[in-house]
């Protein structure tokens, strides 16, 4: 998806040109774990045309296997994004209806072959929401993913533009018994499956951790998910956030530090978090390990300019063991 | 419908921003009219949300009157647009299926109220092109215009992404009766009517006099075009061309200078010429005159980055008086 | 008035090039009525030459009328601006000596038409600052206004380098009987009629409530005034203030929440703030409703880049109904 | 001066941003002096504040003593620049009434102080053209410099919106005697002193070589002056022009070599060249040599984007010597 | 190597910004090649930090294996490009001594493993030129490649900052021998081994045919080349170039058209050229169609901003094919 | 020392193009005193090309003798700077290996016409750290100044990437002795010298008063210095500072206000520092007065672009007697 913002903290009104960047859940936790030195490959279709191309480009750019962004189809996705400050919101204009991946068929994608070599199969409920068939498209992929012995993990990722939280809720069913690792913002679990965190504000902080310990158990519970992971997010301003995180498995709660951060553009900071998870765990990391790890790597996220988490891990790992200080690097 | 071009000479593939304006054929006759002074409106559909305001600001910010630029429906038009050099052409894309125009229907346009205190209609052939009811609601304000005792000019414009030639054919030839100035390039009379100028050869070069005036006679046996206004461009490199038009009326023909143009940004050349010749036609300019006037301006346009015409009378006047050299105005 | 800035927080003598945008305490006003959907006209004068075209132009993109924009003279005002950070404090460097505006004659203004379908004129103590006839022009137009009916406000905006206190405070005595509704910062009323705001120390905080309620009483006792409305800046560093407000009416004072804001641009605050009292009013709000209108619209000014205040209805009734955290609106 | 011109071939009317820089006649005169490893000085009077000093700073930073830029008065000149292309001329609007340098008053000027150490005094017809002392402070100058034995040069350099022919015309013929070198376009000695060039056409080309000797004949008679030097551009386009040079001395006419330019920024031609004839004079070049050197290096000053000629002597001499390939020199 | 442009036409002097692009003979040409679908690996050495894995990113950005680029020594060469206009030349400043793949090493680079796959090796001369044990790993790969049956290419690209003629002709001697497809300039030959093109005069135009059939004749007469190839060059202006090229192969020379060429940015068009033709040559091209396939596809190098050719088979063939009016593409 | 930085926030595997500034320790101190309206010069050495040349430029710009930068060698030494944001920490990647000022050898500089009308000579502990005949440079510019009666600084200023604790203390320990003023963040002390301030926890802040007394006592004990300076930074993240200083002589340690800083750019906060001190005591203001203005200075640095400090007297003036809170200044 290509992502078009105006320079800086200008309103759409007074852009006369966008940054251009590319972009989408999916998209963003490969980028991540290709940073992390995983292979990682993103399955997706785009147009034949140039700007198809330029989307191929950006996933290659930073090592991203495109054998299988598939060519066809007539758009590009765009998504319109203008920065917030102090109280002013930003805002995020979505332009995907009649885009390639959204005229996409079932049987245009190998999973057999796309999974060979694969170990984790990740994706968001971004991606059955744009309708069509991809609803089916995920569950091929879940469940080829299954009879492979992949780990699958899925981003609930709600948007009520592009869904009703009755389809979503429907739809999302379907697909979560194949999924091993669930990642939910505060608010996703409530949106989809009406599952409720008591007690919190979202809007003014002061989080309940018991609240969000009851959403995962009550996922597990439906779904037989066997990692649930809820990333808390506390906007005190446009431009300044906490953000933590929870972990819950094996019958634990998790929980990260909480950051306090001065947010450079926080777009894309879920699939941050999703990427720091999937490495963790992957990488066989303790809970409060791979929590802490996907806590740090999507607080960093804040401070990057456009969707993508260009972050190493020694720089996770820096924030990690508390060097959260921003003491010059020479 | 927004034009995102890459800045300069860059390619798409290594653009990381991209110029933004507002252009589309009725748009950029819109807007130059406005800059000779005259009351013009432009009649479309937009989307609500910022980028629609977007593409009102930019109409407003000349002078365009847009009461009649309704909003509704999703998306704005997009077309990407690389600039060529030398032997490498210029790129447009277009990715505008499913825009707020295309959804448009019939009823929502008060033909009555809109051209109540109008003198003069205005279309192009991409506009029924895009689909949908856009043939209906063109041979709507057709109707309504003649109706109202409007002159009607049409801009052939043929676009072979859009339709096929039948398709064209089949539609432009129930709205050319209502057309009183029909405008052509040098191919367009041959792709929608299959009306060709004998022996030219427009990629070369060496343009048929003949041949143009004998396309006119046929458009105006076949459609009882009152005036056929036809644009000769000579492509010798993607950025250096020679641009003349001719004027058919009252069974003469009028050629205008040829101009050798350095080119800043070609597209919307077309445009500007309707726009030149609309005015001088309004202005009662002789036909010599009017020709003239019309190819002055567009032969600017070509020196204005971006689609639309930002000149005024006084500059295309003292072009028409010969003075083409470019010495600095002090 | 062009503003021209360096980029970012470039200091002038490191810029290389400097953005260019159009402003000016009553342009501001009717920039910001525009874009709540009120009919806004802006009365003035620039020059025939391209630069005053421009000052046209990015009235009407916003949807201004422009109309009375007379045109003439031979210069339109700039003024330059280094945005502050931090303890390093924001520059402003004026050069609109023998602008155009500062040439009028009163005779070129011919209010009667001028204010035919007006409800409401607003000027700031900005231009009869000016010199000239402007004072004479001023008066002209408050009478008018007054004649026909209008609501008159004036935002006292005093300049120390435009004119002296006692100058300032003559003029501006004259034109106050007509004045409905004054507006004034935490400064001007002492600077302009030497009516001061006992006991509070603007440049470091804790302001005295009581103070500012004597300054209104004062201000209504003197001149009649029926409003009188001021706004509050606690200074913390450049990128952060502490913004409120006072709406005295029939007796009473009505103080807003004070927003603490990491600032953007805070030019134009105070113009935002009188275009969103004149809404308020216009739109018979109660003054409690009126006065956080006119300050939830001038806090999120501060957010946005140059003069000009981009923010629809929506937006500022969301920050008055508590919005404040600014999460991404999708 | 500032001068302000869009980014690009952008009008005016499009500009979101302008490139700022520094210049003027003898500025930029100074500038290639000091390129050349000459020592020169500026004299001139700015404002004390960031502006004026960034115009001290542009002088400094390519070498010239800014010693002499007093500092008072309250604006710097501006100029807005905006390139033409193709047939589409380039547009200069000047905003420099009331600027510091036209307030400034003769006995600010020290000349013997100043002209310690000069061998050249060079000035052109805008200073006094600026009006107020303005030409006595020119008088005073010329006076000082031939008492200490400097050599005078003057580029008549008239612009008809500073002043009319005749006010030109009498107080250039009163500096002219103390004149030693007159540096003239195609145009000036017309202008100001109803000197012609015979049956030449200064927009079409073909121009005439003995009408420019019999120019420089008259002005010698009439004044003394020592060497004439004409400068002859033929505008093809906006972007193409042809450019040489005359110098006629010790009765007799010196032609350069005519360039075929394609051109970056032609505004400061005339000073490049006058800067390269200073040159070629004070390093005692033949006539021939030095005519050739001047043309070379205001060919050359074509190429460079703003004002100021910013060449080598070395790669001048390279073009003098025939090196006009435009070859990668690595 | 990072290479380091002014925007535009700036000269360096008056640069505050530089665009950045990652560039080098072979890296240009293994960009080309994976353009045109080919399968390109790129083997050098380029630090650890991020500089270095900019240059490893813009590599994979344009789908070229990164597999072989080995990290290691402290920096990245850079190189600094001034674009010429007109009659000013484009400037070139080389900073590369001590770059990462100076301190290359031969044992670190394992042929065997490198070559596994591959079919073709291509260099150029500046790699042993930047002396230390290039010469000596070129020479490795040369023996290891003709072992392993690929073809070798080279491009002689003398640089003479870099190595005097007598050392680049002592090792390139050893190096030729290995080589299958030699490609020259116009100069090349003569500077490393001395081989000249009788009769041409490089700077002025009127190249001569039989000039260069016999460098190539003299070239295969020394080092047994199968193939030669020569690129001619006639610089207009720093603008505008002529370009063509000669194949000589099996006894007969094949000259490609020349192309007049409007030039937006020239480094990188013999890299360009050579891509083009190892395509040819890999594609079983017949002579004839293999120059002008190279050479069309440098010609639109040409128009490319920076050292890479982005450019696919298709819109090369459309210019071999005669399409080179510049037409827009829609 | 070319600075290279990505715009904005952006990352380096992000930048398409870098701002160019010209920085470094001495250069940077420079600057700052010729702000101060002192003369100061620049001794160095920088390569004859272009690049080399807008080194000089760059000095000469802000009014500093560039008489002492001799021209040679082959390369300006290059950093790359990225800015941090958050927990993000800046990094800064150096690249001046082989630069022209590490090749210079001592009898290149003549440090008795260089210091004919020196009152102070300043230097860092980079240049000797840059290694070559650089130490030995050093010891004869001190000896020489020391002879010559100016007063010594260096600003210790360890970089653990240019030589080992071990180096540093053994050559510094040479130099200091010839030092009168000693300036030392609160970590070089310890890295150069081993003498510790015990008890902080610099990236934790609680600074320790009596550690940084215990740490001058030290110096001065060992090398007979007469002022120290101790810089004291608490990072409390990438953007946010606090920042204050101690200057402790003739027995009594004098400790600045601590001022919290919202961060445009850090880098060169210590040279500012070494500038105002240097002020400071050349303007014989008392200790406590000095250490006020240095520290004011160098937070003034914090909110300015690129390393050097771009304030005036009058600035610095204002923050020391208070005004701290960023007002506009109209
Ligand atoms: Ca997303
Ligand atoms: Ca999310
Ligand atoms: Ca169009
Ligand atoms: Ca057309
Ligand atoms: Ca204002
Ligand atoms: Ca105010
Ligand atoms: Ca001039
Ligand atoms: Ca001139
Ligand atoms: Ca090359
Ligand atoms: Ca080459
Ligand atoms: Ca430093
Ligand atoms: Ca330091
Ligand atoms: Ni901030
Ligand atoms: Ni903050
Ligand atoms: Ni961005
Ligand atoms: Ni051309
Ligand atoms: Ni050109
Ligand atoms: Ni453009
Ligand atoms: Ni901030
Ligand atoms: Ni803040
Ligand atoms: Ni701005
Ligand atoms: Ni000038
Ligand atoms: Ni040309
Ligand atoms: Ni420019
Ligand atoms: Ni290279
Ligand atoms: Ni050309
Ligand atoms: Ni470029
Ligand atoms: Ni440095
Ligand atoms: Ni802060
Ligand atoms: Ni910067």
């Amino acid at each position: 998806m290509l992502r078009l913002n105006p320079v800086g903290y200008y309103r759409f009104v007074q852009a006369s040109q966008f940054e251009s960047s590319y972009a989408g859940g999916e998209a963003n936790v490969a980028v991540s774990l290709a940073n992390y030195g995983m292979s990682a490959a993103f399955v997706t279709k785009v147009p034949e045309h140039e700007i198809g191309q330029c989307a191929v480009n950006a996933m290659r750019q930073y090592g991203v296997d495109t054998t299988y962004m598939y060519r066809g189809g007539s758009r590009l996705g765009v998504y319109y994004a203008e920065k917030g400050a102090s109280q002013r919101p930003s805002k995020v204009i979505y332009d995907r209806a009649g885009s390639s991946i959204t005229t996409a068929k079932p049987e245009e994608f190998q999973w057999d072959e796309i999974f060979r070599d694969a170990d984790w199969f990740h994706f968001t409920g971004i991606t059955p929401a744009l309708g069509g068939d991809l609803p089916k498209i995920c569950l091929d992929a879940c469940k080829a993913a299954k009879k492979r012995g992949l780990t699958v993990s899925c981003d609930l990722n709600y948007r009520k533009k592009l869904w009703s939280r009755e389809d979503a809720g429907r739809v999302m069913a379907e697909l979560m018994p194949y999924v091993d690792v669930c990642i939910s913002n505060e608010e996703d679990a409530k949106d989809v499956f009406n599952i409720e965190a008591a007690n919190n504000n979202v809007e003014g902080g002061n989080l309940n951790r018991q609240g969000y310990i009851s959403v995962a158990q009550q996922l597990q519970a439906r779904f037989g998910t066997k990692m649930v992971a809820i990333t808390l997010r506390e906007s005190l301003s446009a431009n300044d956030n906490n953000w933590g995180a929870m972990l819950y498995c094996d019958g634990q709660a998790y929980f990260s530090p909480t950051y306090r951060i001065h947010i450079v553009d926080r777009v894309g900071g879920g699939d941050s978090f999703g990427a720091g998870l999937i490495y963790g765990v992957l990488e066989e990391k303790a809970p409060q390990d791979a929590i802490n790890f996907a806590t740090a790597a999507s607080c960093l996220k804040h401070t990057i300019e456009h969707d993508v988490n260009l972050v190493t891990v020694e720089e996770v790992n820096a924030l990690v063991a508390g060097n959260s200080t921003g003491r010059v690097q020479r």
